[in-house]
């Protein structure tokens, strides 16, 4: 019955702006050993303080084009002129170590990926109601009227595909929203052990 | 998007004797809210100290084999002359009520409750090895060689069932089994989460 070392798992979190999925998967992040947060390819310019490999692979259109036509994208899109995406090596080769990779992306890119790889856990992290996520929203201060409008329609859209997501967890207290995504990969550990428990 | 109660899970905890059920279960009871034990049924005598509704509902053999015939167990069998059984009802009760419910009874009896309900979740402890299992048998110093032989024959059977459990707990570390028995628990309440979410 010894445990041996096998592939991890791909985890996609994503959820409406607002939810918190950055400081819940912050948390996550620094208290679980074995998990990889898989870093996204974009055509942006690098903001000052950025690396290139830790914030994002920086690339050129050109380069980012030839990666679209070679199929080598999890999932990625064009959003306000930059194109961002999901390349798909690191991620496998993370996974083949015996890493957990964790993509955090928008819903879009996230069915798009669960799509390809009905294999992948789909956690979806959600305010409590709409009414907080339009008050955390409203709350960063920097942001008009009609931005706040289309953020709270998108999430309305994106909360409708809730019968596609594995796993929902509630953004309402920060630690017990950091302790069910914590569960939720330490749990995904024990499925998959099924199938790495060999009987001596 | 309000979070409303729902049914709870059906919980089914099995493994070899020796595995450590009980210990893991016991810690993780005293540690999780909305968790029912559910209490077996037997027609053994009760023994000192031994409550009726506590430890077992002690039953006639008369009783027993009357809920037999109104198939008022979730799953029953006889052992060295009495008979043991799940009742049903009291389960169902409680998952009604939104908690969720754990049955710790032999790997027999667990296959017959996931085949009878297929929703529930078969979580099979196991110990590292099959000879610290042994180890852990005979530091009972209770047992006699034969009793050992059998059980670790009986162990061997139980652990090729291992394509029909849902998840396996390696209780090597008692701390890491009982926050692995806790994570399936907790994300299972996240995976279930998805039917409670309301859209407001």
């Amino acid at each position: 019955m010894e445990n041996k070392k096998t592939r991890g798992s791909l985890i996609i979190v994503t959820g409406p702006s607002g939810a918190g999925k950055g400081t819940v998967l912050g948390k996550v992040l620094s208290e679980l050993d074995n998990v990889y947060y898989s870093i996204s390819a974009t055509t942006r310019q690098p903001r000052p303080g950025e690396t290139d490999g830790v914030n994002y692979f920086f690339l050129t259109r050109e380069r980012f084009e030839q990666m679209v036509e070679r199929d080598e994208f999890l999932e990625h899109a064009e959003y306000v002129g930059n194109c961002y995406g999901t390349p798909e090596k690191p991620v496998n080769d993370m996974l083949e170590k015996g890493f957990d990779v964790i993509l955090e992306i928008e819903v879009q890119g996230a069915l798009m990926v669960k799509a390809k790889r009905p294999d992948a856990l789909l956690v979806f992290i959600t305010p409590p109601s709409f009414g907080i996520l339009e008050e955390r929203l409203r709350g960063r201060g920097t942001e008009a009227d009609d931005v706040v409008a289309r953020r709270m329609s998108k999430a309305r859209n994106e909360c409708a595909h809730v019968d596609d997501y594995d796993y929902i967890v509630i953004n309402d207290a920060l630690e017990d929203a950091v302790r069910d995504l914590e569960a939720i990969i330490r749990a995904q550990r024990c499925r998959r052990g099924k199938k790495t428990v060999i009987f001596d």
